[in-house]
């Protein structure tokens, strides 16, 4: 709890109407999308950069910790209070004036409060998207703050790679403003501060505006479900998908059987699209695109994929088992439903994790072997980003299977040490650090990065700002 | 001059054969490639990341400054020593050990002293390049230091885009090596200190390996020089090849008629393309490419290209005046001689911008009603990346125009405050910042962004570190 005489304050400063005190008012901002429930002491939602330093300055001054919060749809609670009750939400999701579009730059400056979907929806009139493709809708500031990565990272990286500039408030006395907007595309000039903030939780300062690359929008699209003969086809077929379609490729996902059939049976609307209704061990659901329309003289993009996976079809130790080119609308329906499918298959305990390519079934396989001995019960629903090495490796305790807080602390903490320590693997590949990973982030990065960061935090924003710590106190 | 107790000291720790006192042999790491001669008091030569460790420690024990040094091709003296005769050149030109290729992960791990060319002769056998196209050939480990862009940028990006992991010997007393080496493309596990190092001329750290991504090979190439009408017609003319070829365009690089000129004069092997041998004012080089070989019933390249420019000669207000597809490897030819080309047509004074796309031709055009009046006699130049923004803006005394230091230094002043203060750009889009565009550094850096260099140095190399400093002292 904090004093009302900071209520009576910060209401003078920024707005009576952006300072949420009432318990009804504030609960929207105290609820993480997957895990926990905390309290904030207050709920601030200034209106631009002004207000947010503002705040800043005077909760800094008066010794209030902040937590930043965009859209939060965010899994690893790095945008929610604790349970304390002395932590202030301060959301984003006022930040909402400036959508300032550079069609020739191909360059958007826009409020951190936007959200993905209200961006991309108004530039389609432009033929123009931010690029990233998440299930998810989260607001665009906390996209920089997590530096998301999605679905077509293969062709179009991830959110670091699409930012220009940004501005950026500081957690110090005077909430200084760092002003490190830019259209520029290629600028070296000293150190690039901007990535100092992308992808940290907020931690080391709030990103208020951002200028964004735009791509163009696919004006063509071809999707199949590609079945892999099993593990060690999958690689070779993506090598082969790679060699024969280079830069059309976009997408090159892998789906379990198990986080399928959980998805079919949680969302009846979906279409079963395998023969029979009998969903292999492991399916790829790969796109490729092209962004202009379709020239005379040039194949239509079904085609080509048609006879791109004919000739898979025919390679030496027959990758393929199976393979069928559908429409990409409920391919991507699928996909993007599996997040909350393996959700409702029982208690979900999820990994997001990240390996060298060609690690990613290594490491599933190495687990469908070692799991059911050691966690009975549980089951592999993953699925994840081949192409990039990406894996949401999620865990199921199927009814019936013993489940507690013991027995899952210790799935947890077995899961990431195969990852990291025996695979080299990431143990938060795109959803960045949060309360929810905060032991694992102490436990696996060395003295020296986070004595590193300890130095980086006194520097950039002294107060304490974010759910989360990177450094060594 | 330092004590020749250092010398020895130094050779026990590293081998006499690595560290050069004489003047002949230091020559060659005294000279930039462009601008100054310095004079180094030795020239370490470690043969891995631990030599590095062990001579940094010591130099920084005994208070001698480090210059690190690559390849040496830079053009703003950025690791070239200064006059005193006091500074150590440590060359990675011998750090050539490790070139660990992963093909299935597409990328390679690889020591800091190896050349691009060497880089991707090796990968050639394997489909594979590191997709920076420069016509300097600069060690890996300086690539990464000054982030390197290049005439690819629109298709690949610029080095920062294409590591993921990097190993870093820190200037303290202990040579602290901070291992940031990955595999992973997506890992966002706190803050990603590589970013620091990248881009920032060896000032916080020296790059001695690296992990980089790597693309396939482009298997079909086809490439046109456009005349635009003018220089409005410059981005419609960007902006229909985009709509209409996507991810297939890789170049799209503006070359002015005195860069044209000039080359053509200094290279006599080179052909002049144009008809009659008239040089047009602007000229476009784009290029397309595609990373497989042509499938059947796929049109060849060419064929799509001259395709393309047919529609766009049709276009309203006639945005081209003429158009020729020829052979790749002849224009790439001319397009990699401007740079030594116009060095050679008199006095050269040059200059890195960038600007929102649409600024490139605005501030040229600017740049050609001013300058005259202003500095008689000097030549504009100028050539670049249209496609990312990128301008090399040479200018070039002619003969017989009035030069001193005094002229060239009211004629540096002024162009960069024209383009960073009224066009808004950057002073240093590729090349980085080196003794040679310090002050301009340190005049267009705002305090706040100084004094958070400050700090960064002060967490990172404490030591003096490299030709150049970002902070404010």
């Amino acid at each position: 709890m904090i004093a009302s005489t900071h209520h009576t304050a910060l209401a003078d400063l920024i707005g009576a109407e952006n300072v949420l005190v009432e318990a009804g008012d504030r609960a929207g901002y105290e609820t993480g999308a997957r895990y926990d429930r905390g309290e904030a002491a207050l709920v601030l939602r200034p209106r631009d950069t002004e207000q947010v330093s503002l705040a800043v300055a005077y909760c800094v001054r008066n010794g209030i910790a902040i937590v930043p919060q965009s859209g939060n749809t965010g899994v690893v609670s790095g945008s929610t209070p604790d349970a304390s009750g002395d932590q202030v939400v301060l959301s984003l999701d006022r930040l909402t004036k400036t959508f300032a579009l550079d069609v020739e730059n191909r360059s958007l400056h826009v409020d951190a409060g936007f959200r993905l979907s209200d961006i991309n929806g108004r530039l389609e009139e432009h033929g123009l998207q931010f690029p990233i493709d998440l299930g998810a809708d989260p607001g665009i500031g906390g996209m920089l703050s997590t530096n998301t990565g999605g679905s077509r990272f293969l062709k179009f990286g991830d959110v670091r790679r699409n930012v220009l500039g940004i501005k950026v408030v500081l957690a110090d006395e005077h909430g200084t403003v760092l002003d490190l907007l830019s259209g520029l595309r290629k600028n070296n000039t000293g150190v690039d501060w901007k990535q100092v903030f992308i992808g940290t939780s907020g931690a080391f300062g709030i990103i208020t505006e951002c200028e964004i690359n735009l791509e163009a929008l696919p004006r063509q699209i071809a999707t199949a479900l590609l079945v892999p003969r099993d593990g060690k086809a999958v690689m070779p077929l993506l090598a082969a998908m790679e060699r024969r379609l280079g830069g059309y490729l976009s997408a090159f996902e892998g789906m379990s059987r198990n986080a399928v059939e959980a998805t079919l049976a949680h969302v009846p609307s979906l279409r079963n699209p395998f023969q029979n209704g009998v969903v292999p061990d492991y399916v790829i659901l790969t796109e490729v695109s092209r962004d202009w329309d379709l020239r005379e003289g040039e194949q239509a993009l079904d085609a080509v994929l048609e006879s791109v996976l004919a000739e898979i079809w025919e390679l030496d130790g027959a990758p393929l088992l199976d393979a069928f080119v559908g429409p990409a609308q409920e391919m991507w329906a699928l996909r993007h439903a599996l997040s909350e499918g393996v959700k409702h298959r029982g208690r979900l305990v999820g990994f997001d994790l990240s390996f060298r390519r060609q690690d990613v079934i290594a490491f599933c396989d190495w687990m469908k072997d070692a799991l059911p001995a050691k966690f009975p019960g549980v089951l592999i629903c993953d699925f994840g980003h081949i192409g990039d090495g990406g894996v949401h490796f999620n865990l199921v305790f199927d009814r019936g299977a013993h489940h507690d807080a013991e027995v899952e602390t210790a799935l947890r903490e077995w899961v990431y040490a195969v990852a990291v320590e025996q695979f080299g693997g990431s143990f938060s590949a795109e959803h960045g650090i949060g309360r929810k990973n905060q032991m694992f982030y102490d436990l696996y990065t060395d003295a020296t990065r986070r004595t590193l960061a300890d130095g980086l935090k006194a520097i950039t924003s002294p107060a304490q700002l974010g759910a989360v710590r990177f450094g060594s106190a």
